[in-house]
């Protein structure tokens, strides 16, 4: 264990040491290191899936679900996105060096606010081997050091994928420990590092509820949460049917295991079965397993029962349960309970009770008439995501380069002194 | 355990209800309760300080400092002084509800960033009962409800400041609950509310560093630290020796028992022996302690031997550790060493070291040409602070009503789904 920890604290502060280098880089130096590492991700993607095709003969071993396979899988067309949302990263506006805000007190002193990165990041994240290169690409942009720790299932691939970078930086004279790739598989080293708060200046756990977890009991360092997402449409007395019926669907089934896809669908009691009927056709189409109270089994033929442990599950899966609820206060209230305030839409063509649902709803994105599916950092332009937060603090909802910079103020004075 | 437990959970569960009422107050309605609490503390004045009698009876029993009788100490003007201060946040802008940015996306989709209350927010402080009305105040105006936890020594002086929010918003058919003090003494009160992360969404710990420390163990729901301050001053070789002698006075000896108070001088070599003699003698008609290198001893009388432990302590005393340096990377190298980040200052009239130095010197507040004590809520314009974040997560440096929201991002639509 000390010999754990003492090897962790080394790679720690060179890593955060590198970062002091990062924090200089001109906005042009680091556009053109990363197109550099865009090139080299297509050279080496002989390389990247050789070292994939291990990690898939181990996981198949392991029987690992077809669902978590493919999340896993690379082949030439991903390993080639990769590279282009490096090429996109590089494209974006430099978060660092903005000046946010600026103005002259009666003394004379000159204030700025300006942006500056955090310093050295800690991502802890499971499953697919892009995050490697996406987290890689939007830390150094904002010039931050990174220590990337992913799952054990994907490690040569992301050992594979932060090799790229590694060789960039080093051709360039660089620290390669900017971009750290952690291969210690023991789980004591999350542990560690969640302790080291004179060094890391935030973790970022994406992962399964029990990672998230195990991340926040033990974690001494500021961590911003990319936790689970329990999102609702309600359906107003006043919605389109139509509009009600595509967004519903859209939510639900577009794509079922993903944080902002809708787990309960809540619906106005007087549009009820003229919404319910037509949903319930369109649903079943998709093979969506529905489960629902009483009015709603009344009006959607082979619905099951829905019980209290329903409007608290994040199914990640083709099921949908469904409520029929008095009014929108109503519906408020069952978001307030069991969301988990990440992202709820309203679907109405009644202005007030658009502007009702906004202002009551604390979710980091509120929808009126149109899917959850769009809460996304891409969706929302900021060209690449770190990820969403489910926290208030800090960032909120689909992070993107501004999540991941501080700020300074900047005081120029004439040698003024307090009084 | 269990019933304080439950007892502590069911105070935090109303606060954050309360809070939601609060997060739809209009600017118009919180400056005009604010206005009446300021009027009601006027009124109030007798009762405060009765109150206030009786802690600092306690306190000359347990013999407490000087000092500290001192911070607890309230008179008629400094009740006049927390009254109007309350006034002077109400007047101030309403920090929720402002769109900070919008735009629309080719699909049609409008989005806005719009600022939003935490929710409720735990602030875990000693000392000076003012304190509980500067964060009620603070709190209040940005929609948060407030779990206020201050030190046993002022109970009576806090309980009797709190009395006069609730009265008011009791009056106003308010929650009360807005504005909680926890008059429990329990110290495991804090630890179990440290864990509530469904129900609370930041702690603020002002304190000693025991306090920061036990909260940082502790805390599963995030946390702004307002952390120890070891601020610098250099002295570059084309400083203005005048410049230099009063900025250097003013941000040791103005006031010694504050974080933004300067513990390090860094003396360019070059500048030694002409600035280190005039500034000793400065120093001296303060009654200020010198320790030094041998250099700084040799220039200074008197002056006593620094050690390493020297460079990392918090004096918060009339005391000055100097420490004369080749050159200003030497005097980054030492801050980065040893500084907290919290504030620095550079003396020079050469414009390239003074951006050397803000580029690279990672503080909160970087100074050119002004005392360090100026880094401060009211200092920057903010009206009033809720203390200086050491953190570089969410809020840093003087934390005023800004950090004390959060936003949503509002998403209007027409119908839109996601291909």
């Amino acid at each position: 264990m000390t010999r754990l920890l003492e090897r962790l604290t080394r790679m720690a502060e060179r890593a955060r040491n590198a970062s002091r280098v990062l924090s200089e880089l001109s906005s042009a130096q680091k556009s053109e290191i990363l197109n550099e590492v865009a090139t080299a991700m297509e050279l080496a993607e002989k390389k990247i899936l050789l070292a994939n095709a291990k990690d898939l003969k181990t996981a198949r071993q392991m029987k690992l679900s077809e669902a978590a396979i493919d999340r896993l899988t690379l082949n030439s067309s991903r390993v080639q996105a990769m590279a282009k949302s490096v090429r996109d990263v590089a494209r974006l506006q430099d978060p660092v060096g903005r000046v946010t805000s600026e103005w002259k007190r009666p003394n004379g002193l000159q204030i700025s606010k300006v942006t500056v990165p955090l310093g050295l990041i800690l991502i802890i994240y499971e499953s697919r081997p892009n995050v490697t290169s996406e987290c890689a690409s939007l830390c150094f942009k904002s010039g931050n050091s990174v220590l990337l720790r992913g799952g054990r299932e994907a490690l040569h691939s992301n050992q594979a994928i932060s090799d790229v970078y590694t060789s960039v930086l080093k051709k360039k004279g660089l620290p390669v420990e900017a971009v750290t790739f952690v291969s210690i598989l023991d789980r004591h080293a999350i542990d560690l590092f969640l302790k080291m708060d004179k060094l890391i200046n935030l973790a970022i756990p994406r992962g399964g509820e029990a990672l998230i977890r195990r991340v926040v009991k033990n974690a001494r360092i500021p961590v911003v949460k990319h936790d689970k997402g329990i999102c609702h449409v309600y359906v107003d007395q006043k919605a389109d049917i139509g509009k009600a019926i595509r967004i519903s669907v859209n939510a639900k089934c577009q794509r079922t295991g993903v944080c902002n896809a809708m787990e309960t669908l809540l619906v106005h009691q007087k549009i009820a079965s003229q919404f319910l009927i037509p949903l319930g056709r369109a649903l079943s189409e998709k093979g969506c397993e529905v489960r629902g109270d009483q009015t709603v089994r009344k009006f959607i033929s082979g619905a099951k029962k829905a019980t209290e442990e329903d409007w608290k599950t994040e199914y990640l899966d083709n099921i949908l349960s469904i409520k029929v609820v008095e009014n929108l206060e109503e519906a408020v209230k069952h978001i307030q309970t069991y969301g988990s305030s990440h992202t709820d839409a309203i679907v109405t063509e009644d202005g007030k009770a658009a502007n009702q649902f906004v202002a009551q709803v604390d979710s980091s994105s509120v929808m009126v008439n149109a899917s959850t599916r769009f809460s996304d950092g891409n969706e929302y332009g900021f060209g690449a995501e770190i990820g969403i937060s489910t926290d208030k603090i800090h960032a909120r909802g689909p992070m993107g380069l501004d999540g991941l910079v501080s700020y300074k103020y900047v005081v120029r004075g004439d040698g003024q002194i307090r009084a």
